[in-house]
């Protein structure tokens, strides 16, 4: 099995520095952990950084801000640049915001920044690190689909079910929130459609409601537990899971 | 039955105009129409103008940009000085803009215009005439949810379908677009159950494929049966369709 690459946006916090820590720490053979997040040098970014000088040869902390297509494209140029033709085997579009009102108290101005953040640039990073997903999916060579070949990881949540909406949504009203990852679910069908002529799975994965910046105190997950859950998903994943949206256990959700 | 009033947005061409000319001429009793469009006074708005000058009783076309909140602030207040105690009975969202490209080659500046428009322009259409609604729905005083009480009638379409999108993803790409009725399919869900209290009725209605400027002209259906079966299913709708994805013939469409 040869080394692989996995790049991970809003790699600084919550889920992403945990997928950014234990895939480094327990995924092998690996060869670079690609962690992207808007102000590498600042403050937020100090425990990622951390970790990156503990992991010199994998942890590559590039600077991305996803809401800033420029940004997203100087980010797959510096990726690009290190990588080669065995390119990039896992993308995860991992950063987020949440705006939590309810639709009457609900901006224009929150709507929009949802949608930049948590559509539009997962379908910029998708563009822009198609040619290093084509190249890993040329350099693996064998039949099929998954993440030890090529792989994009849209990370939604239950919250974009349209269908369990009535179940949770007086406890959990997040409407720009809800309405942005419900198009990501669309965004993800069709990118797997018009990408499995190169063989790149593209899946949504829920990884739970767990206890950070975005899921708040009183969830019911640490982030250890669902970034768990999430790499054991994401090893089972195969040409059958193309499109689909699974939680943090592998059971789908429905849309 | 009292005399009912409804407002449309989009209404100088394709469904929007149809839906004004028919409801104008088929519905009684009818207190008024509100036919919202950017330019009233433009070229574009020359057969909407001439319809109302034909039923200068009954139409009134009223400026509105769905893209600029102010815009849609300014038309609620207009109504508003009309309408009194009475309300208005359906506020229909049917102001959209498509564009057309796959995935790889949709742009951030695409999905931006679309969001805008099919998604943030409706929720603020819901946010400034609730009150309007709720007039409505308490003038009619009776129990149940109708359009001839009170209804926001959002257009979507089959290409919002997740569940559907592999069935003609190859021939219907439309990226931006099918990620912004997405969406739209998720506020309509928030709207239907936020809305519920008020007996303020959310349905979602894909109108066929029809030969408009949108639709083009390869397609199947013309604007007049198209309406003439979208006002049909209105006229069916209750409380058991609240929130749902309804066809021009009444059938439901999945997520």
């Amino acid at each position: 099995m040869a080394a692989y690459s996995v790049l991970i946006t809003g790699a600084n916090r919550g889920i992403g520095l945990e997928l950014v820590r234990q895939i480094t720490e327990t995924q092998r053979p690996l060869s670079k952990v690609f962690a992207c997040c808007r102000d590498p040098d600042g403050p937020k970014a100090q425990e990622l950084r951390a970790l990156a000088e503990k992991h010199p040869d994998i942890i590559m902390v590039i600077r991305m801000d996803v809401a800033d297509p420029k940004s997203i494209q100087q980010a797959a140029l510096q990726v690009g640049s290190v990588v080669g033709k065995s390119g990039v085997n896992v993308v995860i579009n991992n950063a987020a915001v949440a705006f939590y009102g309810p639709l009457c108290e609900s901006t224009a101005e929150q709507m929009a920044i949802s949608y930049s953040t948590n559509v539009v640039g997962p379908m910029v990073v998708m563009q822009e690190f198609l040619p290093y997903l084509r190249a890993a999916a040329k350099a693996h060579g064998k039949p099929g689909m998954s993440c030890r070949k090529a792989a994009v990881i849209n990370v939604s949540t239950l919250g974009s079910s349209i269908e369990r909406a009535k179940d949770h949504y007086d406890r959990f009203r997040l409407v720009p929130y809800r309405a942005s990852k419900a198009a990501l679910n669309m965004l993800n069908m069709c990118a797997s459609l018009e990408l499995q002529k190169d063989d790149v799975l593209c899946v949504l994965l829920h990884p739970g409601w767990v206890r950070t910046e975005l899921g708040g105190p009183n969830a019911v997950l640490d982030a250890q537990e669902s970034v768990q859950g999430m790499l054991k998903v994401m090893e089972s994943l195969s040409e059958k899971n193309n499109g689909a949206l699974l939680d943090y256990n592998g059971d789908t959700i429905p849309w």
